[in-house]
């Protein structure tokens, strides 16, 4: 197997790229095939032993900015380490493709040149969401900001078969994302979209409340783009500000400061719960082809974690069961 | 002034009402009316010592559940707390009137017997959203799910309004909740509302991200209600989760036992930080007078503190200054 890899993506720069793919050309026995300016990715590459029939490069001199208009940057920008890896990923020069790159690019360029599998109306970013009781998936985690209830039926096939044969839950529970728990609840579009959820062969649990989404009511989250967007960062947000808050208060006394370090193995593995880098990267649901977008802070550990994610889901054949799915359910 | 208060409204009864509504009588001065079955209000107030003068009981044998369909229980059960209470006020019979009863029933009621304020489009729910550097609002908490960009407008107005004189912000720093902080982000609601807010006299800060939501970046946040109650309910779940999850690993040894115990001031002062008691109730907000939603599980503090809010409601004009700046900017 082999997984193609943006040399280029992500807030670290390719040294933390090259080394995660170093590491995982000796840990998962994958071949490697690194997309970007080829002079620095081989200065990178010097710095390791590894065995070197298992990793290729791709010259791509351009490198597209979190910045740049996505569709625009996809047009413009042919040399580009993102379509070139993408054109690759197309070509079958490969059989994955994993970016820390532009979100929006790669959606893009994963729409333009891998495209959507048949029958599929929107392509979605699946994303893990860690809850107190282990990890569930959200989709769409900010691919689609205006839905129709088709999507969100979509979304939750596709989710529903990616938790079960790379997160490996056995029939997955899928909730959708409400005000409220009864059935005629919400908006114009949810109350649609649970319509055509409870027609499914899904193991559908009806609406779900925001307020139980931390405590893992769901191990399938499905939401729109925008609402998923939101979940995301409020949770990221209120993690990060009750955490600052205990913070400042514990060091406000010495009686606190004792207590706060005899916490501190506590407090730690809450941290190591909502570490992104964990869990690898977001796929995009729904285009032709395997595509991961890692995290823009990745290091070696999380493009390495990404790259298994990737491989797994090639293994499971993920894409062909969503199109036998998607065939059946719509 | 006269306070109308629904005496049967709330999960813990009529006890909990009258002993608030005694309290305010001492403590805020104003004069009561309580709505509902006079045989057991009568039996309550019988237990306390106060000017019997300022409270007034007007009967209404009938209650409404939070199970009832909204809409249907107003129009049905004529002889309702709610629905008498709300009809004294738009007789001019009381200044404000207050409920710990169903939302749906007393937004409704709102709606059809007290009525919207002349070229509001919409009433909505604002409510204290407590932040980790003070108290913000947000704007609609839940009473429109399907929203046009108008109502956002509206609701941003009502919003600065309140928080100015009710919370004590001069200029609140208004913030529309959206996926991203650039001008152009979002779904086509979010977008056109935003062009509608740059043109107004408000201090308008632009898109804010759910992510800094919980750091007080907006004093009102301004959203559709169905994104209103994900953030609420989700902000209440990750507090309740992340504090059962802490007690739970605290509870796990002796050493961190000892520590839980050294912070106890610290995460009591947090508790209370999220406590709806101290905030009063929820305002609905483009009504012809002061109504406010108290909690459905609010003891008398609660009822009290409530009932001092819609004196100030009240006392600081809230409702033509309201009318005046919506006719200025619509």
């Amino acid at each position: 197997m082999k997984i193609i890899v943006d040399g280029m993506g992500g807030d670290k720069g390719c040294q933390e790229v090259v080394k995660g793919c170093v590491d995982a050309t000796k840990e998962l026995g994958v071949d490697i095939l690194i997309v970007g300016q080829e002079g620095k990715l081989r200065e990178e590459l010097a710095k390791y032993e590894y065995p070197h029939e298992k990793i290729e490069l791709l010259n791509a001199e351009e490198i597209i900015s979190n910045d740049e208009e996505p569709a625009l940057a996809i047009r413009r920008k042919k040399n580009s380490s993102i379509v070139v890896g993408l054109n690759a990923l197309s070509q079958d020069k490969g059989d994955g493709f994993i970016s820390a790159g532009s979100t929006g690019a790669i959606l893009a360029g994963g729409l333009f040149i891998v495209k959507r599998i048949n029958n599929i109306e929107r392509a979605a970013i699946a994303t893990v969401y860690p809850t107190m009781k282990g990890i569930s998936m959200l989709i769409d985690a900010g691919a689609n900001v205006d839905c129709k209830p088709e999507y969100l039926l979509q979304f939750a096939i596709m989710g529903s078969i990616y938790c079960e044969k790379i997160l490996g839950k056995e029939s997955p529970r899928v909730g959708l994302v409400n005000i409220g728990t009864e059935e005629g609840k919400g908006n114009s579009l949810v109350k649609e979209a649970y319509n055509l959820l409870k027609e499914t062969n899904l193991n559908f649990i009806g609406n779900i409340e925001a307020r139980d989404i931390p405590n893992g009511i769901a191990d399938v989250i499905v939401c729109d783009g925008f609402i998923g967007n939101i979940v995301l960062k409020l949770t990221e947000g209120m993690a990060i500000s009750i955490f600052s808050k205990l913070k400042e208060d514990i060091s406000k006394s010495s009686i606190s400061k004792i207590g706060g370090l005899m916490l501190k193995p506590q407090l730690k593995s809450f941290v190591k719960l909502m570490d992104y880098r964990e869990y690898g990267g977001a796929p995009l649901l729904g285009l032709k082809k395997p595509v991961v977008k890692a995290h823009g802070s990745s290091d070696s550990l999380a493009i390495k974690n990404a790259i298994k994610q990737v491989k797994n889901f090639v293994e499971k054949d993920v894409i062909n069961l969503i199109e036998a799915d998607i065939n059946k359910n719509t």
